[in-house]
């Protein structure tokens, strides 16, 4: 399908390209997780881990004086360019690359960065990112882990108090790490000032843990065995002073702390969003490995025959049922959807790092990067699902990959931040104009900050009242209208649709916040009684942003093939999104009976139209040979 | 809980605590499949088959002659009951007491059993179920191997005549079968009758192949990895005339073929159907794995802690929050409805095969099997993720048992046939009323049949239109009704609803079909244009049944706290089943925008009544300690 393929791997074509060469280059690793015991494949993905270093694809996200290329949004694009092959190596090259080498970046100052970086941004120091705790995941501002400051030595102690303070499912702890980012409640002179990250060593020179250090092993996962996951337990162990990552806040020799960011939680969340790379990276890696099981089911069921015409030779097709058609064709879809909309979001993670953007950009980067994240690991995860299902008991041999697709992807909805948190941290974005308080996680204050303060402001603000009247015009109520399919395929039409029921959803959020303060109930159950209502106006605003990158993507892309196949997976997504909600729709009356079954109608129209083209689509996503070269898809048939 | 568990147990308690003991016993098995090289599990599970024929489990389904104790009820409970443990032995002991020796039970004759039956139920005979093909899965009819009848030997020739026609992901096959009941097409004096049974050695008494039979490893697979999978290739390989197994159909000593059955689609589903064993069993073995991830993620919600009110001194119970209700209660209170769907299913089962019933009988059992496995294996599939999504990284882990239920049902969804072939077949039958051509799985033949000869008929017979009238004056339409809430809870309500979707989508199948046939349409474009709705309607079907058999389970309960309990859970999945159809609903003039808002609200009131039983509602599952006593649970917190 001419162009396509250029115009989906876009201005950062060459470094997709460097990474598609290496995994193409090294596709031993692939079986490596069915060959080789645990301990030999972990040592395999640290192996190809340092060629993948050698190849100068992580460089790119450093700046030059480290050995960098200073090219961001390449980092991301070839990070996501990982998951085309195995993904414990995505993962541990997230846990080098990004999490611990940014968190030294991020957080650390000129000393750290010259010390660590290239030694980290080459692979001869491996690091961990030790934040999550057995008590504690989602909620990172009640770690119990300790950093005491000592000020007879000038140095911290850092400590778990508790069985509940462990680190758990520290990536490269178990086997590899030697020095690690820890996260804990930093107590200088008596006084805790919140969570911060220090620099620990874990191992020695001969790999040994240090002393005070205690290292277990998480043991086999679901997936992603390559990843060497374990849990550190410190008992008074001792860092210097400069152990401490300290461009937020810095602790003098005497033993005073100092923050420019004076309040707390304001400050937790400018740390904390600093490290919204990985969220970014995590996003895009899930819908890559949804485009490699497409890549593979959709080539299968092109090929693969089952009952058929009596009397007509051949049996027939799978993508040729129209059930499979429907199982699988709005999902490619909604891949490209995801594609385009991750392709926006890496330009805006550009754009706020590379120039000093103020903190609503930052804040809203966070909402959209935690919104894009949950719905494209959702998405990896019901897809490839699908996948595995639609190539039946072919799909479950190992052989096959899907397996591992989809064991290994399985955790990408609970890491880098629970999708259900995510979806609510979006709305609470939405709701409060992307305030101070946004970052909080904690529901009580979220609800008695909504609701005591800025629901009136965030409904009048944003005039979501006014903007839903608007809407309402824009998007006539085709219930009395006499043809049911009139302007389905109409732009404006679906995206009005979607920006309506998020303006919809959040005003009602906020009106059921304040109703249920203004009632004198407590802010907790309050806001708890929502809940649902909460998340699922988190994910309409994200569906919203999706489709509005994925028609934006159609305007701008190359005339003729390109731009037509484009427009009929574009009109696919939009009707297939708003079929999934048509009862919301319904009952909200924006949508009556007839149109709404018009518009199922059209989604397996649209279906029919797409599968001529759709092994030339799953074609241009430019997967490797390596990773989709099955033994059940036949070599010859695609190209 | 107070009488549940004994309530859930019912009739065959004793048949599920042989079983629950015997996993209890060898709770080492557990955790096999992660210590152990993959041949090493796979002969860990075939000792243990071995302790469980010895512990009378499998005898229990057989005649009284060849050591069995004649109870089909008893033996299905307690295969479902081994899917409380390690599931590739539950799967190694369906292959092997269920497939293979019930093949030979009801395939074969009376030199058969006398030949086979003692050594196969006490496992000193180890066989395999030879159907699936590489080419062939779900369209068996159409299988590419070969039994030719030599009549100058006396003997049947087996052969694989394409790489398409070589025996794939044959259970028992790679590794310790050494009798394998294989389907072929069977040829007699130059004339093909269609797939029959044959009983073909494939390794000798040193465990080596037998001559001519190429028998090779599936390798490793996404779960299941104790059970050895294999392929088998035959080279003209002969054996006995003999080895057909003749109760439907002979060959005598000069080539004279003879079968009570002429007509050779209805011979050929008559054998099918008598195999229907192995669907009801794998759709109970589901929703038992569904138990012991609820169990799982239900007590660690219930005690795991995460945000919560500034102040408190605690943070929040995880099941405390309205959405992790949300996301396990409907599938706790949908686990229940199906327990009691499969019970109605067990019992018919028994009823059918324990007498002379006549073939109509015959094929609503094999329709309801059909239907109650694929709802079953899909809600296994669906639970199971959400269970391991709602237990965060923990859940993730191999320890926590989540890992190995995933991995390991993944494929019910596929064997046994793929469920949705499985649902077609329903439609089908419901469509047909079970007549002979019920059974055919051709969309071209069922299109024509339907189309052609039963439409009007099938519409007629049913009376639907009337029925539909009916049903519109029982189930008033409450747009109109003051009170949206009004009845909600009522027994009748729920019943109707579902009776009218389901009746309603029949019918509109029907004419579809005959509207298009009528137009001269292609049967085959005809029938592929409707099969969405064909499926929708076979799973309409089968909640509809679901939903009835729990409604029966309420009212048979014993008073007080069981029958209360039950009643909210039915009024919870009746409820969550209609709001997830809504759309449906309104679009079809059955529920109002208001009512249908009203239902999600006490979908939510119905989560929070529920919510403090939990604990006791997956207690009374009676899961055996050691498949949920994981390390993220506290064991000391339930009993």
């Amino acid at each position: 399908m001419t162009g396509l393929r250029e115009y989906l791997d876009g201005p950062y074509k060459s470094a997709r390209d460097v990474v598609r060469a290496g995994l193409a280059a090294h596709a031993d690793l692939l079986d490596a997780g069915l060959r080789l015991p645990r301990d030999e494949y972990r040592d395999q993905v640290l192996e190809k881990l340092r060629l993948i270093a050698a190849d100068g694809h992580p460089s790119r996200g450093f700046r030059k004086e480290y050995g960098g290329q200073a090219d961001l949004g390449g980092f991301i694009a070839g990070f996501e360019a990982l998951a085309f092959g195995d993904l414990s190596l995505m993962v541990k090259a997230g846990v080098q690359f990004g999490l611990f080498a940014g968190a030294i970046l991020h957080l650390g100052t000129t000393q750290h960065h010259d010390e660590y970086l290239s030694d980290a941004i080459e692979g001869r120091l491996l690091g961990c990112f030790a934040m999550t705790e057995t008590g504690h995941g989602s909620n990172v501002q009640a770690l119990g882990t300790t950093a005491t400051y000592d000020e007879q030595t000038g140095e911290f102690v850092i400590h778990t108090p508790t069985p509940g303070a462990r680190k758990d499912y520290i990536g490269n702890a178990a086997r590899h790490g030697t020095l690690a980012a820890v996260f804990a409640q930093l107590v200088v002179g008596g006084e805790s000032h919140g969570v911060h990250c220090l620099l620990v060593p874990i191992r020695d020179a001969d790999g040994d843990p240090m002393p005070g250090v205690t290292i277990s092993d998480c043991g086999p996962k679901l997936g992603l065995n390559g990843v060497d996951n374990g849990r550190l337990v410190f008992d008074q162990v001792r860092v210097p002073r400069t152990a401490l990552l300290d461009r937020y806040a810095q602790v003098d020799a005497e033993g005073t702390y100092r923050s420019e960011i004076e309040n707390p939680d304001r400050r937790f969340f400018t740390m904390l969003g600093t490290l919204v790379q990985g969220r970014v990276s995590v996003g895009g890696a899930a819908i890559n490995a949804s485009k490699v099981a497409l890549t593979i089911a959709i080539r299968y069921a092109d090929q693969r025959r089952q009952f058929g015409a009596p009397g007509s030779s051949e049996e027939t097709l799978l993508l040729d049922y129209r059930m499979h058609q429907r199982r699988l064709l709005p999902l490619l879809a909604k891949t490209y959807a995801l594609h385009f909309a991750q392709a926006e979001l890496v330009d805006e993670f550009v754009r706020v790092f590379g120039n000093d953007a103020d903190e609503h950009d930052r804040r809203a980067l966070e909402a959209q990067a935690a919104g894009t994240k949950a719905v494209g690991t959702w998405h990896a995860t019901e897809t490839i699902q699908v996948c595995r299902e639609a190539c039946g008991g072919a799909g479950y041999l190992a052989e096959n990959r899907l397996a591992a697709l989809k064991a290994d992807t399985d955790v990408f909805t609970t890491f880098e931040g629970d999708n259900t948190v995510l979806l609510q941290l979006v709305a609470k974005g939405l709701l409060t104009g992307y305030r101070e308080s946004f970052g909080k996680l904690d529901p009580l204050g979220t609800a008695r900050f909504i609701a005591a303060q800025a629901v009136e402001i965030a409904v009048e603000k944003t005039a979501l009242r006014a903007m839903i009247e608007r809407l309402r015009d824009a998007v006539p109520n085709r219930s009395d209208v006499a043809d049911p399919d009139a302007g389905l395929r109409d732009d404006g039409y679906h995206d009005g649709m979607l920006r309506f029921r998020e303006e919809h959803m959040l005003a009602g959020v906020a009106r059921r916040l304040k109703a249920g303060i203004d009632a004198g109930d407590e802010p907790f159950e309050v806001f708890n009684r929502c809940q649902d209502h909460v998340i699922a106006a988190g994910r309409a605003h994200v569906d919203r942003v999706v489709l509005e990158a994925f028609s934006a993507a159609v305007q701008a892309a190359p005339e003729g093939e390109p731009r037509d196949r484009l427009k009929e997976l574009y009109d696919l997504h939009a009707l297939a999104t708003i079929e999934a909600d048509r009862a919301w729709y319904i009952e909200h009356g924006r949508l009556s009976g007839p149109r709404s079954k018009a518009i199922t109608a059209l989604v397996n129209e649209l279906c029919a139209l797409v599968r001529p083209h759709a092994g030339g689509l799953v074609d241009a996503f430019g997967v490797p040979g390596a990773a989709v070269d099955v033994p059940m898809v036949v070599p010859s048939q695609h190209e």
